[in-house]
């Protein structure tokens, strides 16, 4: 069964919190874990830490998008399963992080394992070809984050395929 | 002279972000630093990052607020200067943190140096005598957070010497 | 069939806005309709107005929440098909609006209908017997919005029957 | 003396609301009145209303700003002094709404004067010249909403001359 993400959890818990999401509605519904903070969908620090507890408690896996460097050690300190850095710049532009910003994704690995060693970080922003996925491993990272590459492909599975052909 | 810090700056540079507290205003205002991220103007992780950088980069002090042990590891990471745990529970309730919360503040400070030894921590919510005060220092905070006890006080003046009795 | 409507929506079209929900997710789930900007998911003047479009671009129907009269005003220039007055203060608090507060109702109805006389208007905030319903109705409104009076009723069908019973 | 307005104001009471700008501290600092809502500082209806309430309360003029036909109407429905239309597309352009959209400005002042005669109406984004002004005002608005064609000229005062050249 392919494993499926929420784009967004919220921290509350049920009750009075009309047209939140909450993580026993993931739970529920199925689902393996969520995303939090994508760059379209930016939360405090504390709604943050209250979606990651959340998830955890739901014994779901929690991914915490963050922008740079230091909101990448900042995201790590919550204590998420992974934190997918994704420069916004980047984001959906065809061009890969992993080539056009390389640094940016070590120093992210560097500080995100400075803070704790049981986080693990994703790549996103641009991702398009198992080359950059090869690239964003070999940087230190242990997966990659992506969307627009797969899903506005003309042949999605033909993206799917390249993009793990370099593992 | 006073040091007057303002309750919430933005990190944005001067330009088209109408309705915006730059760093550069409170600059120019004679601010000594400001508050980031206060429990009653919460910011995104990014938009905490990018006031701290903006505060630094005019040489103004950041005070990063936060709302238990893992959102203060977490503001941590950023780097600001100081810190300043407040449980949203005990703001302006005239119940000190530091009598009814002691374990909070020491686990607070523990999170915080674990990130990064030079963030120093600010006590906040509900603190009031110098009673307060002295616990605060003892368990390992730099100093205290605090408006309503003294702001709403007959005698502010009188609250003021005594917050600072007991060191 | 019973018709199902959401607690929120977002306005945006599909495509890049991760984390939020769009009509047509909630039409291809089997909606009827939204609520927007409900008192706990607030939501900017351009996000209400998008939202309504949204909705009503699937055909589906659109109940905008609003705070007071002449926010009910406001809401009603956007051309939902309802909007539903609720008072924050009564919400969930087990005080009907319709025996707290009846001047607030009829002062919403004229407001909205001086605006638009399409739009329908609903009582909400601490309805919870067929008396309250009664009330709101002989107000001018064309129905209720409620929801802890019968969720978290120990017989919420029971509830629900005497809702009916005065019309 | 040349009034000034602010950029933005909370609709809170002086209090708990740290990071805040009160009207009262406007009226304070001198000021003769606030935009509200402008497209950098987007706030909820309900919060819209508040900050109109507050700055009448304080007799300073209330300008809410909107972006289209519709939310016009919404926004003259909360009872502003001025609703000011800004089509977020033309902000800052360098291309005048006047000439670009004429049509939005007609509709605009037509839906605004269908929920409330009293409320005027000003055109904003990309205004730039002496021959915007006239052609908002011959379109049936009350003055214009403008920054960047001044506050980023080479010689803003011969800028400020021209738009007035024409009336």
């Amino acid at each position: 069964m392919i494993p499926v993400y929420a784009q967004h959890v919220d921290g509350s818990e049920p009750g009075a919190h009309t047209g939140q999401v909450t993580a026993y509605a993931l739970k529920t519904a199925g689902a393996s874990g969520s995303l939090v903070n994508h760059s379209e969908r930016r939360l405090s620090l504390a709604d943050i830490e209250s979606s990651v507890r959340a998830l955890q408690q739901q014994k779901l896996v929690a991914v915490v998008c963050s922008n740079n460097e230091t909101t990448s050690a900042g995201a790590a300190a919550l204590g998420p399963d992974y934190v997918a850095i994704e420069p916004p710049e980047l984001i959906g532009s065809g061009v890969s992080v992993s080539k056009a910003n390389p640094e940016i994704i070590k120093k992210s690995v560097a500080a995100v394992h400075a803070v704790s060693q049981k986080v693990k970080v994703l790549t996103g922003a641009g991702i398009q070809s198992g080359e950059c996925v090869r690239i964003a491993i070999d940087l230190g990272t242990d997966g990659v984050l992506l969307a627009s590459s797969v899903v506005k492909a003309p042949e999605p599975a033909a993206v799917l395929r390249d993009l793990v052909s370099k593992l």
